[in-house]
């Protein structure tokens, strides 16, 4: 089959590679039907991370089931599948208590599991899924084409989003600052309007994202940033906001995350950190905020989130704004890079 | 009166000030009865924290209404009243939200309040009090003596190591782990005791403070400290603790609290910190933790809180290992900075 490997910095390409078998009673092999590129595949395309030796990379797919294990009874040979962006088992201690992303045998698609096995990559033609019952969500019946995008943000950004809106404690009438327009901070915005704000700010400086944004559910734009970000936000809101989801994970997204908040505001941080930024805790000591964040545990958010999905309540996968062949990764890839897409999808 | 100031490290006098007066119809001037010295209010006598130039000192007391202003409603003279440390008018959006202690116009005793006012410090015979509603909670009836250490404690200790417990979502069933063995480290064991945790693992090294944890409800006391603490409290409960208290402020505390949770566990932290430690978002982000803290708004946990105080349920007094006379402030500085005593009650 052809799957995508990263070599080093600006350097993917799609290869030959041998076809994924299972290897255990409890694995699937999945038949991949759409795929893309994220934003953190862009930390170690642009060498923020280091490639030690080639893998293979992408962590989002939607597919159908191609053969299963002898133990697997939660999805067939035929479903239709969602993988969230991380391998989990269902029934580690930490699984649950719903975080999957911290599975004590999983792990992410490209890398090493836990338990020590390499896992393919997700832009490919097939994965071999183990713990496919913990894993893989199954729709009750084959979509429609023009829904892929959408089910296959539930792979990863939007339920990243909806996470940074849950960790801030969304609830109906939140007053919520959004800082970060890519995919994921688009998807918060959807998170926090479906889950009652009433406000909602979208911190952006681009054209197309700040009207993507309103059509998802911003009532108010900011394009400054910084401190005249900060003044504009609590020109708007007064003291500061409720909620503020920080969806960047650079050390000024999570300052003006911070200082957008009320005293007793509650962050939701889903910005893969980079450079590791340092929360200041006599800020958040003076002000009594609450933080919470991580690397969203998406499997426990699919079975909610696909409701709204097939109903039509939301529609996330606007965010695609470019589709692709799996052939053309490495231009997706650069466009990515670039920013000239928010998101590029592959079709397998 | 006489009233305590502070001129510089090491260097606090009883002095004789000017009685203070009704100010404004929001006033209220209390007799102090009690009063006592706070962990905090060693980083001034330290020298940790600047004294730029002589000021009153202390900011926790209990006692009698003696006048009240013309707009002051909820308490009346002769009134038996708990003071919290912060000053608040009740009112402000601050207040509404809860966080009485970032209220818009309140402050600390000892400084200036956020409307610009200096305030009295508690280690005084008097304390005039502005926002007197927002602020004083009275009693329904004058309290026996024996019941005025516990009282005490509802204006700080009690209600920070609360605020610990309730930042760190502590719960019925709850494994909770408190960092730090002072006057809030054990007001907060009580407190996670009282919110149901089935499992409270105090970290101390001081047999007197390891029995009065005991007492207060700790199931598990554990001596040592960094690595060895975590493995430790890993070896009494598995893959970390639900919830970690820090009730002391520094970065190694901080560390130690952060590293003793499971994945999706809860830290709540009171310890003012100090030498400004960071929180490390990268640790936070890879265990998914949910962080609050900050100085406690406790005007809004005294009537809750002395209710069980007034039953027996819960007797957080015993923090109190030493009592003197107000003209024995010195001494009583001294026995908390040598940590001679946990904590110094003063009778007025």
């Amino acid at each position: 089959m052809r799957s995508t490997i990263i070599h080093g910095p600006g350097d993917v390409r799609l290869e030959t590679v041998a076809d994924p078998a299972i290897a255990a009673p409890t694995d699937a092999i999945v038949r991949v039907i759409r795929t893309c590129v994220c934003g953190s595949d862009l930390w170690a395309y642009r060498g923020t991370e280091p490639t030690d030796q080639p893998h293979p990379i992408g962590h989002e797919f939607i597919g159908v089931v191609e053969e299963t294990g002898t133990e697997v009874q939660g999805v067939g040979v035929g479903d239709f599948v969602i993988a969230p962006f991380a391998n989990s088992d269902g029934t580690c201690a930490n699984c649950t208590n719903g975080i999957y992303t911290s599975c004590t045998r999983g792990g992410f698609w490209g890398g090493l599991n836990r338990a020590g096995e390499q896992l393919g990559g997700a832009q490919a033609e097939f994965v071999r899924v183990p713990y496919a019952d913990g894993t893989l969500v199954g729709l009750p019946e084959q979509p429609e084409p023009d829904t892929y995008a959408s089910l296959l943000t539930l792979t990863d950004v939007m339920g990243t989003g909806h996470h940074a809106a849950v960790m801030a404690n969304v609830s109906p009438g939140s007053t919520v600052v959004v800082v970060g327009d890519g995919a994921v901070g688009l998807c918060a915005v959807i998170a926090a309007k479906r889950l009652g704000a009433e406000r909602i700010i979208a911190m952006s400086r681009h054209e197309t994202r700040q009207s993507l944004a309103r059509e998802f559910g911003a009532t108010d734009v900011v394009a400054e940033r910084g401190k005249e970000g900060v003044a504009h936000v609590k020109d708007l809101i007064g003291g500061g906001a409720d909620c503020a989801l920080e969806c960047v994970g650079m050390k000024d997204s999570m300052s003006q995350a911070l200082a957008s908040l009320r005293p007793g505001g509650h962050l939701g941080f889903v910005g893969v950190p980079a450079g590791a930024p340092e929360l200041p805790a006599g800020a958040i000591f003076s002000k009594n905020l609450r933080i919470g964040g991580g690397v969203a545990p998406v499997r426990g958010y699919i079975t909610e989130l696909l409701t709204d999905v097939t109903t039509g309540g939301i529609n996330p996968g606007k965010v695609f704004d470019s589709t692709m062949k799996l052939d053309e990764v490495g231009e997706a890839y650069r466009a990515m890079d670039t920013r000239s897409a928010i998101k590029v999808m592959l079709q397998v």
